[in-house]
């Protein structure tokens, strides 16, 4: 059966005190609305739809930075849920199948959870998502009678005994296109705050013929993001599976309270990853590398057997290969460092090429900014960059080749060749005795 | 009402294991004293006193750094409460009005509830500060009836019925300056310690016509640091605390619990701070920043949109200008970095000023100590200072100006000029290739 | 009584997921074994046994750098605990005394439980390890009648009475070894599995006229690790216990629980350690040091009040004096940095000395490696390396000596005198407005 998800995305969330919509707070480096989205994606919708509101500028953007083929609708006024779905129709151009309404500040759903749904839907028209609340406290409540979710009851219409049901409503909902939409239509907004609510197409349901069911996941699926501590604390939770996760897959992590991944961030089986590393988005790392404490990469690819940091900085595009150390306090972007390559301390490497085997010098830093352009720096084999080289892009450094410690290198250096550019030592004798003498009989003076 | 603060100061801490005064141990950067001073500050009071007596040179030096108004007096012989409170009175100079009693080691009271005492200080001539204890253990009881204190029973003279009594004495005591000393006066030493308590007042209060209440507070404000795993707690709280009101203000804390404030920083809305950032005393970060993992920032200002890290270090006296950039393995200190400007690699920035736009490329370093004093840096605006640039202070590089990489720039550069100071480039044909050849063999040799 | 250790280190631990021999996996920076051997050693024992098996290689190696006196005897297939400890015989070489067995991928058996066994076997034959377990779960029971432990009862061959038994079987045990081996003997391998269970010695010894008593420990003691999830757990209780015993010892850490030491760690009293510090193996910190947020120390020593970090890398090899300051971005290895010496910022020190009182520019670096040796650099006392200085090693700069900023040291610097090695600045008047000028050009270019 043919699917197209829907997620609302319309809500301010005053209780954010930000100016950012809300949907677009991230966890695990990706905004909030993302992570639904993914959810999602796992179902291979045919059409995906986002109903913007606040921001929406910005939600349309980030929503189409994930994938362009998202399209992305108004709801100009916020008048519930129903009507925030309702603004989706126009998008989903005659679409037949299941529509699955999602949530962009809800980030936590499983696939699974999905599946099962459209799994519900074979037998029913309408399938809602509750889950088993430890404390129900203000929720809704699903009536259930057998399989059957007769209706949804909010809490402040509950009488006593339906207080009493633990099972909540999460809001998610998967139904036919058709008859969610004819559903929907019949909609009211009667009650106290005048709104659409998308939670009353179940009772519409059975009046009008059509089925209802529920399916259950966990309450922590659930989670909802209203304030910066919620966010902090759904961070949390992701942390906290991305972590067990890695544990699973065979990467030891010596203190996983201390290691923070992205949403999308893979390691491979048998590497090591130390205290305090951070994961920015789009890192791979394959299996037997060590990442070693107070690393930091985003975008990134780290080969097997590499060794990073402690202190690394690898930024996007840095492709690191196989048994290739990057060191303390070294910053590499947009480079590919080879097999067996050595940066380890105190280095900057940026737009290059840096050949097998090569080993880069203390305080090496490739100068590729004019401050309009970036040029690129290309260092053959078998190189060895001598301590503090500047290597001024665009410039090609041989295999085999070497630099002088502390030269500034502009032009090629050939294959095999050996560069020079440092001024001819002089030693002063005396001199060093007598400026120390003058700065501290002025000192001596000063402090009169 | 006027208010004198007088903190008792004088104690050993003996379980701290430690040579500092108790006191002068640390959270969140101040000394648990000047977390008391701090408190009581709120009531504006006329005179503060602190009572000191182990390490009183090292405790006057900590109570005159943070306030030089405060007089501080000292207690020879530890003889207890009454009698360190008693050491005041010379101090305090004839003051008319309220005094309040507060503790070095008791960090935590919040200003509400000193304001509580004053203004139950109307009906009543002597206040003391209660909490409800989860487990009261061997605190002493305050025995009330209705809103009177009658007494203050220590746990071991305490009856079953007054020990089954929750509500439990912190210590923290408000009275009229004259009935405080005058009551004082009247406190024995005939006790199993032989000590002068402070908590005798309250009986004598009612045995000389006058009357005493209570004021309750929570636990946790009357924490006390006794050890260093206590500290350690305290400084946990402490930073808890810290952390739920960042996240209340709309500061997007991505992992809260790895962010450490200090007692006065100030973070305005809509700024990140990402995981592990250490923050020292005196920092002030405005909206919209953003602060990045593994970064450490003492005595600076970063303004609004400015963004800092990962790895940045911020010295006192950095001052970091809108939307300006410090990246990684940047060090300022006593800098001006002006609006827009950016050093985002490997640079150590000291006693400088640096103009809006301009660019300080990697490895960059002011050289701004010659061994007895600091001397200044002054970039302009719009100026490229290239990649391991060093400068030698005091020296002034022009708006619009530019430094070649890697040069040693002793003398001023106009405006709009280019500096440059390296030795030209000399490339060896073959000359790498035989000093590889040479050390391999002498590799080889060596390896027999 | 003289004793041998046996240490049982033959398992592949399936569950780690890993290629490396579960009981090298590490915990504080140590393998999972050479807790054991450590926990063992404090008994002197005269021979130590190692049992391994899968990955025996690795095993044997760790065993013997850990202590070479170690013997390592290979359990060809794994047939149960019984069958491992009899492979130990050999090696025993006709050894009398008390045989000790422990687990290698049990770390936590403290050594004054071992203790509390020997003295056990005084009066017993055989002494077995117990502890009451919160869930007992499907631990076997140890059958106690007073204090004679009458067998060990595996869980699916237990009654419903000794389910309820909450004293449960560690599988460490001690015994006189001539008794040991003759019991082991004896043991048979028909049950379910097939093994020979060392735990059948304590029918056998009642069967054969000797007597068997159990010594009791802590629940946590016994922690065994078989799976990633459990080696991060243990190394959490592993921290956990190192922090408070520093705490204790008069250390004091800001947030403890972002503190990692190494098993080996020495902290001196009256030492501050800032958050977020990882050590390493063989560190020593004396007493009144400061080690500031974000620093690494591997196999290094910190001489009394010497300041270490932020962001301070020691490597192993350094020696850092008193007084001496190692401050952001800083790697040291294999130096002795003597007493008052300071190196402040991005600095890297390999192989080197560096004398009293010397200053250390930022952006210094020692060349101490030409592709194939390294070389050694010696700094005097006194001296002032200016910053960016490039000591190519071997080299000297001598007492009270001076390098200018930017110098290539190739040659000795002698005594009081000042090195420099720069080319001289010249500035080409409006040169950088013309740069300028033809790259906003190029850019505007190329923007169209």
């Amino acid at each position: 059966m043919a699917t197209a998800l829907i997620v609302l995305a319309a809500g301010q969330g005053t209780r954010m005190n930000s100016d950012l919509p809300k949907v677009l707070h991230k966890v695990a480096s990706a905004p909030l609305m993302v992570h639904a989205l993914k959810s999602g994606a796992s179902l291979a919708p045919e059409r995906q739809i986002v109903v913007a509101g606040h921001g929406a500028a910005e939600v349309t953007k980030a929503a189409q930075d994930w994938d362009e083929e998202i399209k992305v609708v108004l709801q100009e006024e916020q008048l519930g849920t129903a009507h925030a779905v309702a603004q989706a129709r126009p998008a989903l151009d005659g679409f037949k199948g299941d529509a699955i309404i999602l949530y962009g500040d809800t980030p936590f759903i499983r696939p699974e959870t999905l599946e099962a749904m459209v799994e519900a839907r074979r037998t029913h028209d309408v399938v809602v998502l509750g889950f088993e609340a430890a404390d129900p406290g203000r929720y809704g409540r699903l009536v259930m009678n057998g399989d059957k979710l007769e209706r949804i009851v909010e809490f402040k219409d509950a009488s006593e005994a339906e207080r009493a049901i633990t099972l909540c409503n999460s809001g998610v909902v998967c139904a036919d296109a058709d008859v969610l939409f004819d559903l929907i239509e019949k909609v009211g907004n009667d009650n106290a705050s005048g709104e659409y609510y998308l939670t009353d197409i179940v009772g519409l349901a059975w009046d009008t013929g059509r089925s209802a069911t529920a399916v259950t996941c966990t309450e922590a699926e659930t989670m909802g993001v209203n304030t910066r501590a919620q966010l902090a604390e759904a961070e949390a939770e992701f942390q906290s599976t991305m972590r067990a996760e890695a544990l699973e897959n065979g990467v030891t992590l010596t203190a996983p309270e201390t290691v923070f991944f992205a949403h999308d961030t893979i390691v491979g089986r048998e590497t090591i990853i130390e205290p305090n590393v951070v994961f920015g988005p789009d890192v791979t790392v394959e299996s037997g590398a060590v990442i070693r404490a107070f690393s930091h990469l985003e975008g990134c690819h780290v080969s097997r057997g590499a060794i990073i940091g402690p202190y690394a900085r690898l930024r996007p595009g840095a492709e690191i290969g196989e048994e290739a150390h990057i060191g303390n306090f070294v910053e590499v972007k947009n480079a590919q460092i080879h097999e067996g390559a050595k940066a380890n301390h105190l280095t900057y490497i940026g737009d290059a090429t840096v050949g097998k085997g090569t080993n880069i010098g203390a305080g090496t830093i490739t100068c590729n900014y004019d401050g309009f352009f970036k040029h690129h720096t290309e260092i053959g084999e078998r190189a060895f960059i001598g301590s503090s080289t500047m290597l001024v892009a665009p410039v090609r450094v041989g295999n085999g080749a070497m630099t002088g410690s502390g030269s500034v290198i502009t032009k090629d250096v050939e294959d095999g060749a050996l560069a020079l550019g440092r001024a001819a030592q002089v030693n002063k004798p005396g001199m060093a005795e007598k400026l120390f003498d003058m700065l501290r009989a002025k000192k001596a003076k000063a402090g009169k």
